[in-house]
């Protein structure tokens, strides 16, 4: 960390700081520029709050050079974590895709589904019970219910279910699901986080819409600070001015959150495009950028759908895209141990 | 609400929509154009789920004419909405202004600057128990024993108090709190809103950060469907590219709002700025372009506070800023009766 | 075009806007509402300024219907524009990759990148010779010289070479050019879009940080309704609160230009990510996504490099790449065959 | 400036480094850090090419202590510019009001305007000439003969006038122009920054859509670096998620602007409102947040303009505003006296 101090510092205000720093186990090395001095901090400072240093009457900036992040930092943990579901695992090199209906609607929707993505190849079943809505008059999910009918697919089909808890109150409803889903509205949602972390379930943890990297890395960190280092990140799309699709989808968390961390990341390409034509392109572009896996929406009958029918693929649009994606994918890899 | 019609739309299609239509209270006008036609619905559209209507097979696109808001629209309660706390009220040609430190820190502190601001003019009490912070390594509040000592603060000055939720488990900790503040990163956190709607007492909702104006009054809109009126706009800078200030002060949320709300609207300037230098201007510019009040954040000692002491303003110059406002406010009113 | 009416219109002002409307070949269907009544416009409006029927006392929005582009509207071109340039083409199913550096520096470094690039498979040459720097203490680019080192380094590969136009005055050095660059800054400036209108050679159009799918396809409408139906569009990367890549690559971009225009999308991951080390995995997402092709920057000592050496490939790491391209682009072609 | 140097770096490659950065009159201060070491860079560092050093092989992160602009940087040049227009001046905390129509329609148009808004108040006649627009099929501007009108204005009325340039093979036709305008989509055409560094004439720079404070205070420096020291600022809104607004008036940037530059700075509440009637409240806004001036769009028939009418205010609300304008001004005066 550096700090760079204002041009009129007085010695004393100088050794204050010092003394604080050092209570925190940090030394100091000064450097004497024309118009400015600066501060280079030598220790551990990724737990430092960098706004209390701000704060201080001769201290004009603060920059950062470790990351404030460490159980989620590929820097202290280098292999990727490879998390395993049922049968399956998510991370390291793996194409693991979930696949399902925004909202659960009906028993018979709900395993119709799961069989039909199940034989096209996907390994987890997504639903909605709770779904968090703009509108207090849209349809809300059948919140408990939906729980026990992903349940029941879950027994006839075998597949592992993810499904998206909104609050606190409603984690003893999922002791039975595979892994918990954490929405972008939520992803900053801390006393849930912590929550989260306290259990040993993978928790699906989504970028918010204008949440950036470090951010998503920080509400991880969250999650795993509290004992739960079983996190997969997951990139929705992030909102700009472009509004032709839903959200934008930024292809770049791929390699670059790759990069900052060893946990598995995932792609929704439904809630980014908004629109099911653009679903298989942007499901292509994910898996060749080396995404370990997909969270896809798939309708038994889209048009009408309770909830985003307009970005849901139809069963038979799906059952393709997976033979697609698959070529794409063993192509990835031949480029890899190339 | 307007239906566009893709250019091959069959019969029976438009027999479906049309049916579905009217069950739910719509009739419909058509234009035919030259390559595509359009429907008008006629009707009350307001609690419409626009997306229903997207995903069918004939529809091209939908754009809505009415709000999907009808508690918080002004078009259906033209008057502004004025609401008491203690000897105060806001709203309707008021200059409301809420003061006090971003945590509160121990009951020295929080009597000081509540007893400082007090002097200088404010008329509401904040200070942060539960703080959402994006490092779990940063302080997180004093969580219950902050809400205490706030209530000692009340007792001791008699300022009304305003303190954040962050999860609805708390909410049995804010009985005797006079306004329940929802934050900016819990402003979709749906479940929580709803509860707030079946409590009486205000709520101060503050604008997430990728937030629209639209989705701001659909939060509004769940906590007033619950049966609780007493909502209290904020606008407190919305996220963009510029990282110059910590967010964008979006000055046009005033008469926007207050155009198409009837609710009052507040500003929030030291977290749009980020900086306590930038403060004065952006109060003064929020006053001058009619906001109904403020809620800024001062402290005892900026340089030592646990919590965004640089954007802290001293109890001095914020006594100072006080001087000024009422001078703006003056003649802002004076413009008005003009 | 449907045009929604304020509540209280008079009858008078009515008859005027349909006066006005019949002039320029357009007729009126009105649908009654329960609140406002609306107007379906009949006829071609896509010429039709809609800020003109926004300003009228009646109106109170405007919402299109048909897109305000005709030339590179694929509803009126179907097919995919194919674009010859030297012995190669752009467009329709074809994987085109223009490389090279930043900026031209010499002619033994222009050469040695060119005679490199053309061995590992790149189509086109390109190089900055005018180039556009926030800073004016920057190198500024080789100008005129600059040109004449592209068009050495064209005679000694014989590959067609890919320059940026910063202003009108600079248009006669670019005569010999095979293909001219209008830069990110450069999309909306529509004098030179006129110019370049009146020329036949392509044109390779640049999404700005900030535009919309709508105004770069109205920027090639510029070109276009000149005469010059030679248009390569190219996404680089957006401008959003994400700072950790230079800028967002927009993926989308490719699926979405594709629907809306029969013309030519490639991608620039350089510039998108500003890091030489995340180039990779972008072009390969381009490529699985249905892009036409790729401009890359390749330097053959990027750590001397004069400009953007950060973001530049070695000439052995972009020869890798063009092998792991030509992978990916035979899956994605397997996949659209099938 | 700071250098963040990578893990493993060679004494060789460290050499070579603080060579190069000699050889520019540059020192060097290491500080050893548990992980990282860093380099403090001492000497004038404002001029230095910050990614030339991002590219090199040991390099990890550079930071900026100081900023990359001299001329237009308040640090060097402490008092406020005031830059004299005819009988009056901008910057040093006056209030400069520039008025005048969107685009100069005819000789009675412009006439008419602009005596109206002598007669209200305003120091300067705005109107353009040369209009950028989206379409290429909506009026572009009189041009030429705008330029004879805004002139033949000015003679009748006195009003110094601005008006925007598009491109520099117009700069013949701005002689007798008292202020040229350079707008949001120019401001980074970097030729014509240079040109207009070589008048003496003052040089109104509006903020690109996505520009930050510092690329526009960059685009200052390159006028400035030329030679032309008249520089107005002017904020006209930039691009959010936000489309209810046209554009979001960034109100933050009055006090930023002004503590980072010299400069006068004035806001253009018309492009960033989108519609008259949100004009007079951040009109009122920008000058309690201390802004030098503002420039408004006023027409004589704001429904028949033939451009931007739905943002243009009346004459008779112009006059209206002109004196709510000048009691803010009075009361903003009066606090800074306090």
């Amino acid at each position: 960390m550096i700090v760079i101090l204002k041009e009129k510092s007085e010695e004393r205000q100088l050794n204050h700081l010092t003394e604080w720093l050092k209570e925190q186990g940090i030394s100091l090395h000064m450097t004497k520029g024309l118009h400015q001095s600066i501060l280079g901090l030598i220790g551990d400072t990724s737990k430092l709050d960098i706004n209390l240093l701000k704060q201080m009457d001769i201290v004009e900036d603060v920059k950062r050079v470790q990351e404030p992040f460490k159980n989620a930092n590929r820097k202290f943990h280098p292999l990727d974590t490879v998390i395993p579901i049922g049968n399956t695992v998510i991370g390291g090199g793996s194409m693991t895709v979930i696949a399902g209906p925004c909202s659960v609607e009906s028993e018979e929707q709900i395993i119709t589904v799961a069989e039909s993505v199940k034989g096209s190849g996907a390994q987890l079943l997504r639903g909605g019970a709770f779904k968090p809505r703009t509108s207090p008059y849209a349809f809300q999910g059948l919140r408990n219910e939906g729980i026990r009918l992903l349940l029941e697919a879950k027994k006839a089909t075998g597949l592992p279910i993810v499904t998206e808890i909104m609050d606190l109150s409603q984690l003893e409803l999922f002791d039975e699901v595979d892994v918990i889903q954490v929405g972008a509205r939520t992803m900053q949602n801390f006393e849930l986080l912590k929550q989260l972390g306290h259990l040993s379930k993978p928790i699906l943890l989504k970028r918010g819409l204008a949440n950036t990297y470090q951010e998503l890395l920080m509400s991880a960190e969250y999650i795993m600070a509290s004992g739960n280092e079983n996190v997969i990140l997951c990139e929705r799309g992030i909102r700009t001015f472009e509004t032709y699709t839903r959200n934008t989808l930024d292809i770049s968390a791929i390699p670059v959150l790759k990069n900052l961390s060893h946990l598995p990341v995932i792609i929704d390409p439904s809630h980014a495009a908004g629109a099911a034509r653009f679903v298989p392109s942007l499901s292509m572009a994910a898996i060749a950028a080396g995404a370990d896996g997909l969270i896809i929406e798939v309708h038994n009958d889209p048009q009408h759908a309770l909830c985003d029918g307009v970005q849901s693929l139809t069963m038979e649009d799906f059952e393709k895209l997976m033979k697609h994606l698959t070529v794409i994918k063993n192509a990835q890899t031949a480029c890899l141990e190339d």
